[in-house]
């Protein structure tokens, strides 16, 4: 992005706020016609010139804001995410609840994510992004630093509480604990293996808590 | 497949040796086409036309055996993954080992699929496909059925005979307990949060099978 035009207002402060009004308006024009483009044509065929179309704005406008098509397109998702956190889920400032029963708030976690991978209004443009980072790396290591490790960092500091309250076993690599637990979750909504459900989630989280084997 | 004109050998056994091994070099060199291809260019671009020029053959060749280029590219995938499976991971027939050491034979088995992974000849045609799969429905289902799903129930079959073993907790749904295990694998692949090795893959079953929750 350049940041002297930021997107969401200038940041010289000297236009009118007609001017910044309009700018969040297109702003968010420009994110909502991102994302349709991407779920309707694949990220391939998604260009800059079918996003301004769509959001009834110039090229130019979109050129100013942002390098390039990836840009776009990761500030869109990042937006979404935000508003999908801000939801129904309750944790957006706070990042992760933290009431002191680990698989409580683990549960919590994972039933708001399966809600969120269930909606369509999320599904489609995120399955292409993912989609496409699978075979373009340099994307891929995009959608993982700025959309999927900040959320991943979210449950390594819960897990770190966790240690501090004597409930994770001594040695536990909080970074392959979390990957246990939203690992299976993407699996089965990317390879559509079975129904993402809030059954699955929950036993996610048993079965990672708890172990598989008996205990003795 | 056309079941009339297999490829590997004609089915009324009225043609000459000569034929039936230039069948087989023909299916040889349609599969590493179509892999090839699919890595280089992705799903989208390849083509019948490409394959059939890159393996030398006519076009008339592969709709004979195909009704479509997704069924090659199974086939062509299939074909690599019994290979996979013969070579160094050991057991191609037998499905799973079964030492009676379940923390042993997962181990076994999810280092060689980190190594199948890692390997380029079998990534970038992999990447290609589950790129594909996830943001088109029905080839995914074909992925999941044809690919994946024979592979998840080498492991639910190895569970089965565990928890026969009393080395499983009661209740455990062995379908969830597979995707404990290959969940996390898969995420790491294709999304390429961190290094995908056998360190990691050591983890994941010791945490799956002992869980993250103190022992009390």
């Amino acid at each position: 992005m350049n940041d002297t035009q930021a997107p969401g207002g200038p940041a010289d402060g000297t236009k009118r706020p007609d001017s910044s009004r309009r700018s969040e308006r297109s702003r968010r024009a420009i994110y909502d016609a991102a994302l349709a483009l991407v779920a309707e044509l694949g990220y391939g065929r998604t260009t800059i010139e079918g996003i301004a179309a769509r959001a009834g704005v110039g090229k130019q406008t979109i050129y100013r804001w942002w390098p390039s098509k990836a840009a776009v397109l990761m500030e869109a998702f990042l937006d979404l995410a935000d508003q999908a956190a801000g939801g129904d889920t309750g944790f957006p400032d706070t990042g992760f609840p933290d009431t002191g029963d680990l698989a409580a708030d683990l549960r919590l976690v994972l039933r708001a994510t399966v809600d969120e991978m269930n909606n369509p209004v999320y599904e489609a443009p995120t399955r292409a992004l993912a989609a496409e980072g699978i075979v373009d790396p340099e994307l891929g290591a995009q959608f993982v630093e700025k959309l999927l490790d900040p959320s991943l960092q979210l449950y390594v500091r819960r897990l770190r509480s966790a240690e501090a309250a004597g409930q994770l076993r001594a040695g536990i690599d909080h970074r392959i604990a979390v990957e246990l637990l939203v690992g299976p979750l993407a699996h089965r909504w990317l390879l559509r293996t079975l129904p993402l459900t809030h059954e699955y989630a929950d036993a996610l989280v048993d079965y990672a808590l708890a172990g598989l084997a008996p205990r003795d």
